[in-house]
């Protein structure tokens, strides 16, 4: 479109982010930025993480207990194991990454991100601290 | 469309849902009958669950044991807690949506919905009893 | 499109796999090769497993002990259990499946499958031998 310099469209956006320490950062509000600035209607966001050892998550956004919750039993169910080879020794995260997913898809209905009430989107970091990066990409029918 | 008040679309659709018990409820039929009523012969169909304790996943619709040892398995690789502080005790149903997800997608090809011979579409409870909505959006495209 | 025999688009791409062990197979260049032949320049590809003991992942491309470690820490998390009923005797493979989920969603800009720099996209094969079936779907909007 013109008024944005050439660009392809306004549909694709990136968002960066300080993940200083293992956390889940709430991206909500990015998202729903993301989804106006689109215009798009009816369709959904697809919200993705390009890294490998972070994730997406949709959770509770009300009690902070129920992130450091998940952080804690995460690090019980996927734990570093001393067999792990993976040299950079983050074999833990990556399985973080992996069981949580490296995207999420929300519906867009009349212009709004359709969230349950107590529902938040996390960018999941599970190898801090690190400079990321996430996308949105609003598709549109 | 007008034909139907005024409704902006006919591809987003909500059903509600009694879950008295920890359960993957099968709501293939569903999601089926919301890609019919949509109209959409080519795109993909997003499944949603607004809950955060409860989730969506896709595995076998045949021999219900698979169901019953994925709820046992669940709760062995994600139990309840001593370590856990959120108030409302449901940290591990928290923890089982984030692991099986809040969505899934799932192709639409000429009308139909492609899944698997063995696939259906689950909705997870963990945290019952509940009556529950879940959405489902057919994107065409 | 006439010159591909009546199809009704070329969006929608089958693929098939030998997966011999317990692996995950990088499937990134038939992703692309799908999202490059569907001609769409902005939207998202869904990747799709039809399968219920098998999942779609996104991980590391680069060291393959990563992939090692992610299966023997799936295999510590989910491990086959006394107590799991289903005949077959592969509820271990299910659970992995619904853990890594049976689809991902990446974003398409400017014809191009927008993946991190490690990140390649993966078929998981949980209950070998096999001849596997995934799909592409490249949405365009």
């Amino acid at each position: 479109m013109a008024e944005l310099g050439g660009r392809r469209n306004t549909t694709f956006f990136a968002y960066t982010l300080s993940a200083n320490r293992e956390d889940f950062y709430d991206i909500t509000a990015q998202v729903r930025k993301a989804v106006g600035k689109s215009g798009v209607s009816d369709g959904a966001a697809v919200v993705y993480c390009p890294h490998t050892t972070a994730g997406i998550t949709i959770n509770e956004n009300a009690d902070p207990d129920v992130v450091r919750d998940l952080l804690f039993a995460l690090g019980k169910a996927f734990p570093d194991r001393p067999e792990f080879r993976h040299a950079e020794g983050n074999s833990a995260a990556h399985l973080k990454a992996s069981a949580v997913g490296s995207g999420a898809t929300v519906i867009v209905n009349g212009g709004k991100l359709v969230l349950g009430t107590w529902q938040g989107v996390y960018f999941c970091e599970f190898d801090p601290p690190r400079t990321r990066t996430f996308y949105v990409k609003v598709l549109e029918g």
